[in-house]
């Protein structure tokens, strides 16, 4: 059994306190949380903590809270030598306070307030300062998930890198497209399907192999009649920079 | 029973022919290709017609074929005052030849070859140069899909436009999250499920609620520490661009 301790109370913290109450070999210590009135289901009201001091023994300690709070509040553990570990996948392992031991344990996905999540599909990416801590946090983490990563945090670094472009970035192409239905009288609904199979595309095929489009086909009289439409002066330099490097991938292929 | 010929033998074609095939009160007239070798399955030997001579008469010919061959396909056919449409998402009705009466049958998806389509979650876009064609073509959609829209050629343009945004472009993106993948010795999989959600997030949310991340958060140390590792100049370009107009857009709001 594994006792873990999660500090925080947002919405990445209810996820975990979610997943881990359901799952067999795994025990919530407690929760941390600054918010006296917070309210978990799952938990009981004296498993709920709001002083530091009162944290008792866990076998690992996951970190919650926003990145720029992960420094202070591994500080303020009034404990050394336990295994300490964050969730963020941009902090390097070094944001955490040496005086514990440390660790990451990073679930690639994004979470939405309210929405269930079936944890056993999310890539998780652990990582340990030193190696006899890692078969207890990777043990945690394939209780809960089937795809577990040893991810380092340099590699951490460029992959929510890449998150911001497959995540962040593909959401703002959404929205742009939602903008051009807007200004046509177009209800936003008929991209929905096209904007899932697009993704679902990529489960199989790799990116190359599903480019498709006017860009990749050098069609410039599609391209010449979209620039032509586009009103907007952010989603034409949009067009064309993604246009010109989508023509210029080719090439180097 | 409505009488359907279809004009090509590419994909798409294959992918209406599937679905006409299996539904009651459609039934496959002919279908017109260029290819002398080409079987269907679904089809028997003497459906499959190579002159446009062999026509015969059908409720509605479906030409599917590139969209540069579309009007001179359409000029092609041996008769005139039936109803001809075309199922390009950037061809205006008027690409067709004013002989025949003339419409549009535009299926907004992205189709993959040999992976098998439900085609009853697909947007069918559709429009009739006369409101008396319009019943037939809504009959044909409405037996294949429950998603059909009365959409007339400017919209239908845009909507093309949107589609590159949401599909070709977000693609590249995917892409991009590769190659930083792959520089730094990570699995492209790991960023799969992530991929997978974002979209499926979209299909509940509107964008500019989902959206999330560096940018939306004005994180500018998060935005320099990636673009410090950002080692390529085109994915740095599509980084700043993209960062900018989410920042901006956020100030609109």
């Amino acid at each position: 059994m594994i006792k873990v301790t999660v500090i925080g109370s947002g919405n990445l913290a209810h996820h975990f306190i979610e997943v881990f109450h359901t799952s067999p070999g795994i025990e919530i210590q407690q929760v941390f949380s600054r918010n006296h009135t917070v309210s978990i289901p799952e938990l009981l009201p004296h498993q709920i903590v709001t002083s530091y001091d009162a944290l008792t023994m866990a076998d690992v300690y996951l970190i919650c809270v926003s990145d720029d709070a992960i420094a202070e509040v591994s500080q303020s553990l009034p404990f050394d030598h336990r295994l300490v570990v964050h969730t963020s996948g941009a902090m390097p392992l070094t944001t955490l306070d040496k005086k514990n031991k440390r660790g990451v344990f990073y679930p690639l996905q994004t979470f939405t307030k309210g929405k269930k999540v079936d944890f056993t599909t999310i890539p998780l990416c652990i990582e340990t300062e030193s190696e006899k801590e890692y078969p207890i946090l990777e043990t945690l983490a394939k209780t809960i998930s089937t795809k577990v990563y040893a991810i380092h945090s340099e590699q951490r670094k460029a992959l929510h890198l890449a998150a911001v472009f497959v995540n962040n970035f593909t959401n703002y192409l959404y929205q742009i497209g939602q903008e051009i239905c807007e200004e046509h009288q177009i209800p936003f609904e008929i991209l929905q399907p096209l904007i899932l199979e697009t993704a679902q595309k990529i489960q199989t095929l790799t990116p190359s192999q599903a480019q498709t489009g006017p860009a990749k086909r050098n069609d410039t009289h599609t391209i010449m009649a979209h620039q032509k439409l586009l009103t907007q002066e952010h989603q034409r330099t949009i067009y064309n920079i993604l246009t010109q490097s989508i023509q210029n991938h080719g090439k180097k292929l």
